[in-house]
């Protein structure tokens, strides 16, 4: 399967692009139409999967949960099978961030859909849903705006200012994941709910001071959580449609007049939205409680319309990787001049087999990243700085980036010098095993020609590739002069074995 | 057996100090009396013990090597029995840092020597042997001086100005251990040193570059075999006791006349450095050629002086670890008035149990230090930022900081949140699990208190302790008005449990 998309090609009117968004609650997609510098969304398909109820609390999930999710990708992906490959972009969050063996859903799904589908993180998320947001609703110049977003599986906080996420946080703890843990066997009790809301508001803690210290103009909702309780303010004649700190208790006490949840009677709430509307008023309430919220809005944009506005931007100039690449860059003291000889000298070597090798502006992108990133380690220490490296690529939370992406290049610079560990791609999906490979050949061979770490240039060298062997031919007087460099050369071809390559240094 | 030493108490004329420094070829320990604000060397004991010649590569060591270890620190510990505690402080270096299983040599040399050994990192060598040679022999003003010195297992080169260390690399190659490594079977020949110089030379080239760009106006080389090459140097009239790139190569030919090690005849070589000379003149001819030196001066002093001045600025207002810690501050943009806040509080509580629980000014300064440091893994990421800070703190090389310093910081910030597992204390020694278990009670009641992160003030708090007994005495009102504190607060004695304490929260 190709690799995650990414619109590295120029865009033109009437183009299409997809965003898929595999929830805990619902799976959504939108279809836009490129048109006239805009994006116009032509298709909108949304099925309650309600994957996060097989969820098992030990890393599994049910086979009916999963099932419902394979059916309804088969169902968004034959929509999109005449869309370009660069053109759609599949986000898995909460749900399958818990599975202990993310694969074995991830892969059947792949198939299901046809493209592939990459995780983000919580806050990655939250990234995307202010992007959606704002994109939809753009904030006044100069105003403070707090997003919230109930998922199924995790709630999203994020304050920004334009386009601009400030603050982001995710609270493991969405609508269908509370009402499971907090109201067991579907028993409502005013007891029960006042324990949560401890629980919850004592989670709350971790940012809502560094969030109250920070501010907001204006509040906006963005889930169907809020819609729906929206929708009940309005029905119930509390608001207009707004969730206010006055109307949200009454709608509570309203919810709790019944024992059992099968029992909530709310005006304007749908059949399908009761199993679960007691968690996602719960976190409102703590929330509103927490943040000191008084008048919230509802969005009816989310995390899609961010995918699709992100999709835009990556590949091009503003593609939100390279600012977060230039910030680590900074904050861990990177020696950027050497990052840059090592990043050039990469993609040099890279062109010289990319048809070959069939790699794409993508997979250049990916090297370059690893590139600038592979001393980012050094700030820990020197010793084992790969290893370190690695660590903070594996751990952090990266804007723009989804799982998979951290983790290809994580394991680039886990692996651009001394020897390959035979766990150094676990944790990367069989699609992009090969061309994580190949990429990191050439990061090894950039790193081992500028090892001197001087501004020495490096002549033009011939890297010839037929499948997997790799010829890199040097000029006698230029090798002959550098014996360590020649010595590094030759204790190449064992570590690029184990990456699948026999590799061999000639002499011309 | 007590903490590591620090000299926290007022220094009063006539009083003694010790630094035992644990190499990998010779075992050195000077004692010094403080007078009229300097410190004057009173003795001096070196015993060539040849540690490293015990190693098996796989990190044990054979008996005989450890015994002579061992023998030796107890005459050293005879020589020092009535130094008091915080005026001694023995560190070990790269042998010991090279055992799988440190405590099995460590609690016995402990007992030998009578006093606690620390491992340092060979990043915190180097500086301790800059600051030694620089006390010895300040630098001119303003000028850059390049130290290097050549040890058993491994050799230091830092480039400082004044007091400061500006550089420090620590090469893991060292007179016995290269000996061993290039001459097997004490085998010689030029074939042979060539291939050496080259693995050598390239093992430079991650180093070389940055050094030869900051540059020095004078090079001191600091150790031993130093001392040996400047007398053999003088002895073959080559230069007056300076080591020079002319008179190098002629020592190494005249060395290499030899065909085995025991051959070796050159003049002014004494029959003990014999064994491991020719190690020695490699690495330094590496050096010479890496760094493109011209002309270096022996200095007699070493990481023993660097060690007895530390300890003066330990526990005073210049504590190196201050500054490490300030520095680590910054850069991993920690907010400092949410950890100053953690940091005061805990003080205040440490100071009701200070005596019950037998702790000192060097506990209340880990403590402090832990407080400050222990949001630095919110630099990676929120989630698990605990396990992240335990990382970046066991990892980083942090001046003035010993392994084990490291590892008590690491653990403590690693259990400051959530449950305690059962590996948090694996890397510390017996001697210091209890002090650090009560430490981490005490940062975990601080955290928790301010888990708000506002500037709402604490009031005094009862805290009491009889034995692993420890009462929390909260005012009823305030409590009250503070249900989230409270639900934390009654969380605790499970994880306190597993600290070995039985937590009582009570309201009066």
């Amino acid at each position: 399967m190709a690799p995650p998309a990414s619109a590295s090609q120029p865009i033109h009117d009437g183009d299409q692009f997809a965003a898929v968004d595999i929830g805990s609650n619902s799976f959504h997609m939108i279809v836009a139409r490129y048109s006239l510098g805009q994006l116009q969304v032509i298709d909108r398909l949304r099925e309650t999967v309600r994957m996060a109820d097989g969820l098992d609390g030990k890393g599994g999930i049910s086979i009916e949960a999963r099932n419902r999710g394979l059916e309804c990708l088969a169902r968004f992906g034959q929509r999109i099978r005449n869309i370009p490959r660069l053109q759609v972009r599949a986000l898995a969050t909460n749900t399958v961030r818990q599975l202990s063996r993310p694969q074995d859903f991830l892969v059947p799904a792949e198939a299901a859909l046809g493209r592939p589908i990459e995780v983000v993180s919580g806050r990655e998320e939250a990234r995307l849903i202010y992007l959606g947001v704002a994109k939809a609703q753009p904030p006044k110049a100069g105003q403070l705006r707090l997003v919230v977003d109930i998922g199924g599986g995790s709630t999203e906080f994020i304050i920004g200012r334009g386009m601009e996420p400030l603050e982001r946080e995710s609270l493991q703890a969405g609508c269908i994941a509370s009402t499971r843990r907090f109201f067991p066997n579907g028993k409502l009790s005013r007891k029960r709910w006042q324990e949560a809301m401890t629980e919850l508001g004592s989670e709350f803690q971790q940012f809502a001071g560094q969030y109250r210290a920070l501010g907001w103009q204006e509040i906006l909702g963005s889930s169907g959580t809020h819609k729906a309780i929206g929708e009940i303010c309005a029905a119930m004649k509390l608001t207009k449609g707004a969730i206010t700190a006055e109307a949200l208790p009454k709608l509570r006490d309203q919810l709790l007049l019944a024992n059992r949840i099968e029992d909530i009677d709310l005006p304007g709430l749908s059949k399908d939205r009761r199993p679960i509307i007691a968690g996602g008023v719960l976190i409102l309430e703590a929330a509103f409680q927490a943040l000191g919220l008084q008048r919230m809005f509802v969005s009816k944009a989310a995390m899609r319309e961010g995918i699709l506005h992100d999709m835009l931007g990556r590949g091009s100039e503003n593609d939100p990787r390279d600012i977060s690449v230039a910030a680590m860059t900074t904050r861990y003291g990177i020696d950027e001049v050497q990052a840059a000889r090592v990043e050039a000298t990469a993609l040099r070597l890279f062109e010289q087999v990319r048809t070959v090798w069939s790699m794409d502006d993508d997979d250049a992108r990916m090297l370059g990243w690893a590139a600038r990133l592979h001393e980012v380690g050094l700030a820990i220490a020197h010793s084992q700085y790969h290893v370190h490296g690695a660590y903070v690529l594996e751990n952090s939370d990266i804007a723009g980036f989804s799982r998979q992406e951290q983790q290809v290049l994580a394991a680039l610079v886990r692996i651009h010098r001394r020897g390959i560990p035979k766990s150094a791609f676990d944790a990367l999906p069989d699609r992009l095993l090969l061309t994580t490979r190949r990429k990191a050949v050439l990061l090894r061979l950039a790193v081992l020609l500028h090892r001197a770490h001087d501004a020495t240039p490096i002549p033009t060298l011939d890297l010839l590739a037929h499948g997997e062997q790799l010829d890199l031919v040097v000029a006698r007087d230029w090798i002959q002069a550098r014996p360590l460099l020649r010595a590094d050369l030759l204790g190449e071809p064992d570590p690029m074995r184990d990456l699948g390559v026999t590799f061999k240094p000639l002499v011309a």
